[in-house]
């Protein structure tokens, strides 16, 4: 029997879906836009693709995109694929899977809809690539966190502008007001008024003297991103070296090779932003799910992993959110790690109890929080022991605005930022959670 | 004056053009969802980015995305917007422009559509980037074409099976037909029956032997992808110590950072497959222009960019084949070489009178055909001579079936692939090229 990785497509079409499964197939492994005289049968069989099933999904009535390929009275048919790669063909490689099986199909004619929505890989994925360093137990176990509440976590704001001696002015008074976690802005990099090295000299020093006083070491993750690895690498190293242990990178503006690289040689928790994944999925019918970006970032290392939260600023809904959570929960052997999910954008502390009923009760997170905490009406610390707070109540099951009656930062948060978002009713929603 | 980068962004909402472009600005730079302490006027002008003009491009029908933020009854509105940022905010590093300027803002809500359509930047990226070492000049002075015709290049096909010994018999058949360049197919790298190096221990006596013999080398450009930049790094190094001068790199495949480390390190022409890129610009209303995404793998050192051809067999149309290889002839001061425009999918020397008429009459370009010659009913040999016909045809004004009486090879592939696209009346459709 072959060893085979399974991709799930789902196909939007006025044509047959059958049709274009058969055409990614062939496409995809060994054909082209006309038959070749070396497409012979035995060489077929050893690295062709196959589609193994399709799934009718009914129609539906607007079309995705390409309208090109859209006459304007038919129903647009969808259904979802399954086709097995041979690992003969592939090989082990997440480039050659990304190209043969995931990238080339978007240009493939025909589609008023091609996303991603399923991806089955044999262990040797997990055995050839190193996965999270430091992932959900890595975290909890640097950052000294009991297991029964959320690490948590805030950003130094304003995102870009601070010097570095107001980076850690702010930092210093976050880690007195208890913070567990703290990272630059995903936009703060090393511009000429703050770069790096600086930042570094300026911060590490705070983190390692309230350590020195408290025992706490603050987990604080630097923007190392370049788009030179080796500049990365430097960053890395020059975190390392102040005796830091966590890193912001920006996977999506550096790319999967160079995500490796750094992880291949990275002393530091790896902190991933995905900035740039929404137009990798913001449309329905394009794209591909969380579930399967995130398998190809978990092997490449990625250990904790940006996934928004409740409630977020951004565009994406809970449900997407508890989708994401869901997927980070998955197993993937014989990885040992799994990535630790962050929860974060437009989080206050008021999502706590609708959170934590996503999560069916765990607090395996990083629970991030950046505006929310550094724009609290007492100051960055008061909006860390408030968010602290939302979490006791939301553990104990208690109402926040019942624990505010005695948590005045708790009390001050919900008059600025609240009320909270209503807990759902029931238990977790696990029908999109399993789709 | 701050040294700024210009961003052009085109906005589809059912809210006001001018609003979101403001949030793009704020969001992007110094702010958050709440008002922060630190967000000082001063701060602001020193980092923040501002919106320098929104034209009005008026109203659609049709929601491009995100009906989560469209009313049912609105229209939507569409506008185009230029925000500058400042150089002492992002500094020249294109990870953080990437991070800053164009990943960040798919993840806003209130839109129904967000593309970027433009991108100027100080020259300083061109100076702090190393840009093309082979482009257009470079890969003519390689091969040895004269300036007067195209660089004719096919593909081994089938893209994957073909043991090394079997590449290397179609190779040694092509370059006796006079092919220029030969690659790999973007999905061949280095799978068990046909490793990289095997395949270059393979193939490269043919390529060599056949210069020594004619003095004319072909430029065989090998499958080096692989998403461990040092792996590609000793791939690069197999082809280089054989005596190869070109390889293919699947661009989205590896990213922006894996590309930069192997430019620095390259000997060979690297020949970029964009397999991906489709999912970044296939829904008009969401990702980015194609004159956008050049400019930064051509700061990265791409030398020769597949940008599909006329009557492409994806689902790319002409029109936006044009604008693209119009984005590849811009300069990019202060870099000298521009890439390569590489004209490929479905081609076969039929299309060569109307790509002649796209380009302004340039020959700057290498016409790659896959199936178009290997499946020529002749073999792969006369495959190559019937494009070599067809560019002779278009070069002199003559239609391709008056050319094909006195030339079998070209009256074979237009009995087998024809009819040729017939070319369009008058100049060369300027408007599409200069939008």
């Amino acid at each position: 029997m072959r060893d085979e990785i399974v991709v799930t497509y789902r196909i939007e079409t006025t044509g047959s879906v059958e049709t274009l499964a058969e055409k990614i197939a062939s496409d995809q492994s060994t054909g082209t836009f006309t038959p070749l005289p070396g497409e012979t049968p035995a060489l077929k069989a050893r690295v062709g693709a196959r589609v193994l099933g399709v799934r009718d999904l009914g129609t539906t009535a607007e079309a995705g995109f390409g309208r090109e390929a859209a006459g304007s009275d038919e129903p647009y048919r969808v259904g979802e694929a399954d086709i097995a790669y041979p690992i003969e063909a592939v090989g082990v490689d997440l480039a050659a899977l990304m190209t043969i099986a995931i990238n080339g199909v978007y240009a493939i004619k025909g589609f008023t809809g091609i996303r991603v929505t399923g991806l089955a890989l044999p262990s040797a994925f997990g055995t050839r690539y190193p996965g999270p360093q430091f992932g959900t137990e890595g975290t909890f176990a640097l950052t000294g966190v009991p297991r029964d509440r959320p690490i948590i976590g805030t950003i130094v704001k304003p995102a870009l502008g601070l010097r570095p001696d107001e980076s850690a002015a702010m930092i210093r008074e976050l880690a007195e007001a208890g913070v567990d976690f703290v990272k630059d802005d995903e936009k703060l990099m090393s511009p000429a008024y703050s770069s790096l090295e600086a930042r570094v000299k300026a911060v590490m020093p705070a983190i390692l003297d309230h350590e020195q006083r408290t025992g706490k070491k603050v987990m604080m993750a630097f923007g190392i991103t370049a788009a030179d690895p080796d500049e990365m690498m430097r960053n890395h190293d020059i975190v390392l070296a102040a005796g830091g242990n966590a890193a912001v990178v920006n996977i999506n503006s550096i790319g999967m090779g160079a995500m490796l690289f750094l992880r291949k040689r990275s002393g530091l928790a790896l902190h991933a932003h995905r900035n740039g994944w929404d137009i990798l999925t913001r449309h329905p019918a394009l794209g591909l799910d969380f579930s399967v970006y995130e398998t190809i970032w978990r092997l490449l290392g990625v250990d904790q992993f940006q996934i928004n939260g409740i409630s977020a600023k951004y565009w994406e809904s809970d449900a997407s959110f508890a989708r994401s959570y869901a997927a980070l929960q998955r197993p993937l052997p014989p990885l040992a790690e799994r990535p630790l999910p962050v929860v974060c954008s437009g989080q206050w502390g008021g999502q706590a109890p609708e959170t934590i009923r996503v999560t069916g009760g765990s607090t395996d997170l990083l629970y991030l929080c950046g505006g929310g905490v550094v724009s609290h009406p007492g100051g960055p610390g008061a909006g860390v022991r408030a968010v602290r707070q939302a979490w006791e109540a939301a553990r104990a099951g208690i109402p926040l605005e019942t624990y505010a009656r005695e948590h005045p930062e708790l009390a001050a948060s919900l008059a600025k930022f609240g009320p909270a978002p209503a807990p759902a009713e029931g238990p977790a929603p696990t029908e999109s959670i399993t789709r």
